[in-house]
């Protein structure tokens, strides 16, 4: 394997001209299954121009000297930012929609940040011919745009964590506090589209998530796991949903065990089969991991994001990558019917991005414990298909738009009238405050869709792949 | 990826001379993980001097044609015996212990039998210093030695599942039945060694099956696949453990879910990820599963094992793939203290390897219903380890000799002191009649390891994996 190159630069400026960087190709092991595809593991450092053992301590403390810390929510006694040494923050995928989000909040709290990104998932949009509705800059643009305005630094290490050299040296490097995972190919979708796209999910998930914890293991023994799941892992049980753990009594013992898993796409199941690895490795080797079993997020603008355009975040409404109510908003906006689901009685978790970042704030500010493997449900509003439907419907005539809506044939194999009531209390002890859909519905969403309904492509909207008709067979999905 | 290259024979006989054949090398991507490896693809078939599109249903006739059937035990309705026309079972991972044991038992039975393999278990010994108490022959000196005692044919086709192509030949040329898939990595220590061999592990076995579910829809959508699970996905919890699924009562509520999985070491967590992906296929495929959640094997002899050296089979006894009770038996044969684990009170289920292969003709004579995902404990007995310890005592008296026990250093982490009680009914009701511990373990057990104990290298015997210090960096084992 091809070492992670490292790049230095000492004049790292706001300016988006490129840099001068020399580029080593790496082998992306994970990609290369479903097509030949070579990619740069490429690390972008500022102001080192040797390899110092900790090059980051003193210049991150320096990038955030002088600059007034915005108070965290919720208990702050393990963030650091009463010394003079900030917490730092690995944020593995943290070009993705909630990733890139969540590096920028934490940056803007006080937190040294790098990115670990194989930009993987820009790769699928070309693949697939889908497009944000959001125009997205690159990710050096998106580095160089938030230091120009904030003056705070962001690192950049571009390479794949299932190649275990790359994520080493990033590891050894920039030595984290804290890991937030959320560099794992994230679409249901896309997980049911064929036999490669089944075995790309699992393999980058899984192998990328152990390569994880053995870093952990083994050059930051100390660092904290937080781990991007999905309450998806639950499925749709009859009885309520707990935050990970349910206790049990039967034929008169009681035992507190995991909670039953029932995934419904090798997307979801990939998700399922990391936290029983994470679980693992915290019995037995003492790691620290917090699991965000999250629900499905929507809106588009933080607090960061809209500082800039160049800074805003990836809003994706097609079949395969977009969530349902992002989704629903674009319809709304170009006049296209609501796409619902079969009857629309499937009933979710919700969540606004802005408490996305929030919450990944919060269980960082507030660690596991060695060998403590926590699930947080990572949600605020349960809603079905068909209630999104009437709320999108009633905000769209508030803008004078005439929403209508259409139940198309479900493609998936999913319970489409079921119990659905899932706990998520833990994040708000911890002091979630939670960003309500009634609220961010016109302001963050269909305001949105809007502004760029100009950029839709209608023919990214309908589903496209079937759960049923998945075949071993490689498929081109096109639009 | 090379395609499978189809080999044939038209002078097939017993003889263990080298037939000639021609092999094309085919590149194993699993095994690739952690070295360079080139392997076979290589596919061995009687008779058949052109590639039809079905070569074997009337020649495997042919083959069984004329033999008295021994009748079966259990329900036979689904067998098709009554028929002139036999089942076909393909055995993945047919050369290993288990495997090896069920392809004979199966074929003797009167089943038509292909065995797929990639032989890397031999490999493996080979990496790690290890070898069989008992020698074993050639894959290819075996399947002749039984076509020459008994006049039936075992098909074999050399190659890796995780190669989708070769999976995708072999299934299109032989149209299994039934799939019994024991074609995994299957030692935990094994699987702890080593990050790559952690990795390897998950990804073989994670892969391979799910490249099993795809071939099976794609091409045998009827084909009834026999999963080998293990009885250490539950773990050891303090409530009883139900055959897959229990029924919960929460909060007033009601329903059956699966079983909460708390596996113990990277082996076991894979089959945990296999299960959950199986149970997914059933559901959104129609595919009909059996998982067998299998305890801990001891024994050596069947039946058909016993009818020539050259078909013996594996019988290991070092501290990574010996299973505790062979080695226990092997330790009182050469005058070795007994190594416990810890406190000893490690309590698993067990079987000896006569009720392995009867509890899969079970499962393939009564198979699962289109979309049904059926899980059997298998196991007939449950021991602690202190209480293996006493047995192998007593029996070792009988023998002559004097066994001693010690307790060494758990190299696992693992409960040592526990409530356990399993429920292991489902096959019974299909008709197991167990061969119990008390009946085996001289005639099946110490026998063979005071028969063979001048091949015993006692350096094999003690832990040589940790589970806590298992570490990212490649580890060489030697003994």
């Amino acid at each position: 394997m091809k070492m992670a190159h490292m790049v230095t630069n000492c004049s790292f400026s706001p300016s988006p001209a490129v840099k001068t960087y020399s580029k080593s190709p790496g082998y992306c092991c994970n990609v290369s299954q479903f097509q030949s595809t070579k990619c740069s593991n490429l690390v972008l450092k500022s102001c080192t121009t040797t390899r110092p053992k900790r090059p980051f301590v003193a210049r991150a403390s320096a990038a955030v000297q002088g600059q007034t810390q915005t108070p965290l929510t919720g208990s702050q006694q393990a963030s650091g930012h009463s010394s003079s040494k900030p917490k730092k923050v690995m944020v593995i995928g943290g070009d993705g929609y909630c990733g890139w989000a969540t590096a920028l909040h934490l940056s803007n709290k006080g937190y040294e940040v790098a990115i670990v990104d194989n930009l993987v998932r820009r790769l699928f949009d070309h693949q697939l011919g889908l497009d944000s509705l959001t125009p997205i800059a690159s990710i050096q643009n998106r580095i160089r745009r938030w230091k120009a305005l904030t003056g705070k630094t962001i690192q950049l290490y571009v390479g794949d964590i299932c190649d275990f050299d790359f994520l080493s040296e990033a590891f050894k490097s920039f030595e984290p506090d804290s890991a937030v995972h959320f560099g794992e190919q994230r679409s249901a979708p896309y997980s049911m589209i064929d036999r490669s796209r089944a075995v790309f999910t699992q393999h980058n998930n899984v192998i990328g998530t152990l390569n994880v914890l053995f870093a952990i293991k083994e050059f930051s023994e100390e660092c904290h796991l937080v781990k991007l799941g999905t309450m998806g892992e639950y499925g749709t049980p009859n009885i309520d949903i707990e935050e990970g753990f349910i206790t049990i009594t039967h034929n008169g013992r009681t035992d507190t065990l995991p909670y039953p898993k029932q995934a419904s796409s090798f997307y979801h199941l990939s998700k399922v089969h990391d936290s029983h690895n994470i679980a693992f490795t915290c019995k037995a080797w003492g790691i620290r991991a917090t699991d965000l079993n999250q629900g499905v997020v929507y809106g588009v603008r933080t607090d960061e994001t809209a500082m800039h355009e160049e800074l805003s975040n990836r809003f994706d409404y097609d079949g395969v990558f977009g969530t349902a109510l992002n989704r629903f908003c674009v319809q709304a906006a170009v006049g296209h019917p609501l796409t619902v689901y079969g009857k629309g009685g499937q009933t979710r978790g919700y969540l606004d991005i802005r408490d996305t970042v929030q919450c990944v704030e919060l269980a960082i500010a507030n660690p596991a414990k060695p060998g403590e493997f926590r699930v947080f449900n990572q949600f605020t509003e349960q809603f079905s298909v068909n209630e999104l439907a009437k709320l999108v419907t009633a905000a769209g005539a508030k803008l004078g738009l005439e929403v209508q809506t259409k139940s198309v044939p479900n493609p998936r194999v999913e319970a489409e009238e079921h119990y659905y009531n899932a706990k998520h209390t833990k994040l708000m002890e911890l002091g979630l405050e939670p960003h309500l859909l009634s609220d961010s519905l016109l302001d963050s969403l269909l305001n949105f869709a809007v502004q760029y309904k100009d950029r839709v492509n209608t023919a990214q909207i309908m589903p496209s792949v079937s759960w049923k008709e998945m075949g071993a067979k490689p498929k081109t999905v096109s639009v």
